[in-house]
């Protein structure tokens, strides 16, 4: 690696840093003096922090055991290769976790302190609210993409070796398995039950200091939307760059130079760059909407690093080429996030038919909600494939491994302004709570409808950031399959099955039995896993309710909202964070030992169609969980806003059982798909060697 | 072909038409003599027979251009190849859709003369009201299965070329598209009509005559359920045929014999004569219960296939493997079924929970029903995966070509007991016109038990028949990947790309960007069109709604019931078939288009990927939309049955909103999907010489 690249991602990542560290104690300056919300918002953060803890215990006693595995197998089994390498490995590996970790538990510490100074800068007026929530999300944004810059720079340059980087992938990964999936049955076991009770049964409002369930559902919003998304996040950009440098390394071994690794740093770095200044510059204008500023920033940035990257490839004569495919990724990214808001904007037709068809009773919201997310995976998955194919046709010419090289040089254009979409991203749930802490803290009419504008930007921005992040570990993990290839190659040559320079496999023909076999495999595993995860949120949905039931026969007072009466709300965290990890592991256990019986039932061709047939299922599951959850989810709004009834109203009943069915479509399964397939390629790469030597077909 | 091979053939399909002849007789037999139901039944044989017409003279045209089309460019351009070659597909093609057309014909005429016939007979006990509906069926499983052995034994006999099949099966799917999918839009547009109006606004009995929507609902049966699913099977039983006669031809081609197309038409046959014998002997025993039945004539014709074929292959000298592969196909098929069940069954957990679920309202119902129907996919796609992949491996040994054709054989044995198959499925339809018969004709409520009794196994056993339909669908459109092979490579022989004897294209390496192109765009297809299908069927329903309602307020007495006052049921059965037939086109054309494209845009290899993405996806989806809306309304019917507070309560209105949601997904969708890939499969191989020629890259 280039020491040049070396210092220069250091030195962005160091930027990142220093930039979260500044707003974070701009926001932290902010006023917070209402004693009401500042009370609710500790609650909020306590039960943020016991969520956390509980789950970084959980976390470290499987990553101790991984860790070990790890440096009994990996890269090589022990009794085959050096203790040496599988320690860098087992270390790579926790280096991942623990990174992650930092940028998750970073992100959730501002986004409790950000929620209540949002909620009381909405008294000043909108401008101002907007861009405490903005920093507020931007301090996640930098932290997350400042330590996965960093950690990958460190972990390279020190091993030199671009397979200790699938190593701390992994590690990034097994972690946001744990904060997205985990995160994301709590958030929405909070969240439907909160409303089961709430709103349907007992018809008080959405943040009813009296619901023993609202502050749950508040503290889901930052685990499971803050962290969890931060988590997912950290680990998409992390694999982009693993994939990226496993073949950038290929490359560069038969050039016997190290421009291509090189390339990879400097443009993932100038990513990093871009979003800085985007973020830096962001605000809202006299008369704009926030909408138009969340989204001018993503432009503003896209801008920015498509300059830069050029500017750059001009002077240190890069591959005009590669240049190309990473712009490619990036455009497409955007694209992807526009028609995705075709499908959930509130102005369009897909919701506005929706909240039409919900006058008809909640069979209809459902059928057509599905219906339309089912459309919405046609423009994504044309995108995917679009740019999946001109990468590869534009860097083919440049030489035997820059084809593959080209795709995933796409992942890490599409994900290079990552920083920006995760600030874009964590501003939402800060301004939901925000909105919570002016309902609860009776702020009064003018500071919720604010913080209800800032709130539908959040809205609206999430459904584009989360299609963008569905593209992006979409051509991540085509990429990954490519790194498998090299790395069965790498093991095929170690093991003596060729020789020095020559490819054990090229590819995966899908009339082949095997790879067929795997196909379809494959593609029944996202299905099965969201199923594991949503079957979890009901049971812990469940389990919740009988609480709040509890609550409001056996509290004297509760339900007639006596003064000073408080509901027990740390025994529905309680709740939530223990069913939460209990029903996690199983789905994520699931996929992991699919893997390997079909790895080791049908070996390494078994395993490339079996990864092929889950991003290809994957990606359909996710886009259609995603979307249409967001769809409904703007329906309900569109009908809160006194269109065909309003609230109260038949249509509002059935829009509210479209929003709680897309609950854990979007924010639970939906968007774990995505973890679950980086995870599941990893895996594969990372056993290569198992499946190569030791299958049974 | 074998001379003795082809008059066996011909001789169980005639023996087939004369069982259905004798069947008809018998059930035409039973007494008729309630003034009431018949002229109900009238009413109901009436609107099946005007959506039929209106559906075949839709039909006529759109085969017409088709055929015309083909003339002029299949299986080559007119002015490459010979008039004569072009002239015996079309042909070939419009043989196809009266072949289908002719068997849906006779199915529905039987099935409403079955209805009522079957309610009458309830007066006199479950044991002749069951035999009643089982033969009613038969008549349509032996027109079918007759019908689809007599066209492709007729075709190849007289045309000697197994090309011209793919020509004779693309006739059939072109009208089980119409068929299926048009059929699924009528029928759920009626009964969602009937049960948003009458059940959920008015609280009426489910065949409550004042409903003007009632006799739509019952004509819906008909002609979705009976003549859909008929034509489903057709279409998917001379698919499986024409990709074994396509490899079985260039296998003997090779060979300079003509054992192995011998061997599938015997197989075939047998298959259908099995059927006969589990149909000649099915009857409910004293205390037996008609679920048992059902099932029990299925395993015996099962049973009786085996021994069968392996006393022919005995005598025959042919090859085990080919028998082995036969009957692991037909195995799976049966495995697939009972997994099926569990999933659907009111006495296994999914259900039960399902139910349990919906005591909180019908966002669970969704949610677990949703989260159940994505777990039940998966023994099916492992089912069809290790069946393939063992049918591959006990068949490669043999030579080269032998493996596909192993495939395509466990297809022919899955399909082989298809005759049995439909009269089980199509007694469901019947037995459920019966209970609306008797209900509607005042037949008391001992009578409506019975029905309910024997309606209740419908549904059981129709879960079961439709995983086996889509099992089957499965291995045949692998089989048509295969078949499509072997048509681009003698398209490639004859452009002279290679010379004969040589292979142009051998699989498809997914790493290739034009294949991983093509299965990221082909995995979209099955959602974008069902959610066309199910999107039709909401805009369908409420203009259906809006004429119940118009009806309701102006027709005076009706909704009092006064004596004498009938609704207008043939405006909803004008409403529900034009509709059907409108929504309907944009999604079949969709699917042909977009494939044409693929192929035009990425070639050979791009459709290759296509086709998988498409087999994969489509699968899937079927899988899922199938079960779990046969989950939903057997939950239904089990709080139905008195549970959970039974009829009326609130988990009842839950499950009614999710056995709304899943009547689409069952009965429009879920099936259609089947179709769809069959079509695009055969497009595909029909236009493999201009996707070679003509593609861009």
């Amino acid at each position: 690696m280039n020491i040049f690249a070396f210092l220069f991602s250091l030195l962005i990542s160091i930027a990142a840093f220093l930039l979260a560290g500044w707003l974070y104690s701009w926001v932290n300056k902010q006023d917070s003096n209402n004693e009401k919300i500042n009370g609710i918002a500790a609650l909020i953060k306590s039960g943020a922090n016991t969520f956390l803890k509980k789950e970084y215990i959980i976390l470290a006693k499987f990553a101790g055991v991984l860790a070990v595995l790890i440096f009994v197998f990996l890269p090589e089994p022990i009794w085959k290769g050096s203790i040496g390498q599988n320690l860098t490995m087992a270390f790579a590996y926790l280096f991942g976790t623990v990174f992650s970790a930092f940028a998750g538990k970073i992100g959730i510490f501002v986004a409790t302190i950000a929620n209540k100074k949002t909620a009381e800068a909405a008294t000043k007026g909108i401008k101002e609210s907007f861009l405490s929530g903005f920093r507020g999300g931007a301090v996640m944004g930098m932290a997350v993409v400042g330590a996965s810059l960093l950690g990958v720079t460190l972990v390279f340059h020190f091993t030199g070796n671009a397979t200790m980087i699938l190593g701390f992938s992994f590690g990034a990964s097994s972690l946001a398995l744990f904060a997205k999936a985990g995160g994301g049955i709590f958030t929405k076991t909070a969240d439907i039950s909160a409303d089961l009770v709430g709103k349907v049964e007992l018809g008080i409002a959405e943040d009813d200091p009296r619901n023993p369930a609202v502050i749950a559902d508040n503290v889901g919003d930052n685990v499971g939307d803050v962290a969890g998304m931060g988590a997912d996040l950290f680990d998409s950009h992390v694999a982009s760059l693993a994939a990226a440098l496993v073949m950038a390394s290929s490359i560069d071994a038969v050039l016997g130079a190290n421009t291509t690794v090189t390339l990879v740093f400097v443009y993932a770095a100038l990513g990093l760059l871009s979003s800085i200044f985007g973020i830096v510059f962001a605000k809202m204008g006299k008369k704009g909407s926030p909408t138009r500023a969340l989204n001018l920033s993503t432009y503003i940035t896209t801008g920015i690093f498509t300059v830069l990257t050029a500017v750059v490839t001009l002077i240190f004569s890069f591959e005009w080429r590669i240049y190309l495919a990473t712009i490619i990724g990036l455009l497409v990214g955007v694209i992807i996030g526009i028609t995705t808001d075709y499908f959930t904007n509130d102005e369009k037709k897909p919701v506005r038919n929706v909240a039409e068809a919900s006058k008809s009773g909640p069979a209809l919201t459902i059928i057509s909600g599905t219906s339309y997310g089912f459309l919405s995976v046609l423009p994504a998955m044309i995108g995917i494939a679009v740019s999946a194919f001109a990468a590869y046709k534009i860097a083919e010419p440049l030489g035997p491994g820059y084809a593959l090289f080209g795709i995933s040089m796409a992942a890490v254009g599409m994900l290079s302004i990552v920083g920006m979409i995760i600030s874009n991203d964590a501003y939402g749930p800060i301004v939901d709570n925000a909105r919570g802490l002016a309902e609860m803290g009776g702020l009064g009419e003018d500071v919720i409808r604010i913080t209800d504008e800032l709130d539908s930007a959040g809205n609206t921005v999430k459904a584009v950031t989360k299609g963008f992040a569905i593209g992006a570990a979409g051509l991540t993990v085509i990429s990954l399959l490519g790194a498998f290839i090299s790395e069965v190659n790498d093991a095929a040559i170690a093991q003596g099955l060729v020789s020095a320079g020559q490819a054990f496999i090229t590819g995966f023909d899908i009339m082949d039995p095997a790879v067929f076999f795997g196909l379809l495999v494959g593609a029944a595993v996202p299905s099965v896993f969201s199923a594991m995860l949503m079957l979890g949120v009901n049971r812990n949905a469940e389990r919740m309710v009988a609480e709040i039931h509890r609550q409001f026969e056996e509290i004297p007072g509760l339900l007639e909202g006596k003064e000073g009466v408080v509901p027990e709300s740390d025994k529905c965290i309680e709740i939530a964070t223990t069913g939460a990890l209990k029903e996690l592991i199983p789905a994520g256990l699931f996929a992991i030992i699919i893997t390997v019986v079909v790895g080791i039932f049908g070996g390494v061709y078994a395993i490339g169609g079996f990864l092929a047939g889950n991003i290809v299922s994957g990606l359909l599951l996710a886009l259609f969980m995603s979307n249409s959850g967001g769809l409904w989810d703007n329906g309900k709004k569109f009908i809160e806003a006194g269109n065909h009834g309003g609230k109260g109203s038949d249509a509002h009943k059935a829009a509210v059982v479209g929003d709680t069915v897309g609950d854990p479509f979007k924010d639970t399964a939906g968007p774990s798909i995505n973890t679950q397939i980086t995870v599941v390629s990893l895996v594969a790469s990372l056993l290569a060697v198992i499946f190569l030597t030791m299958s049974i077909f």
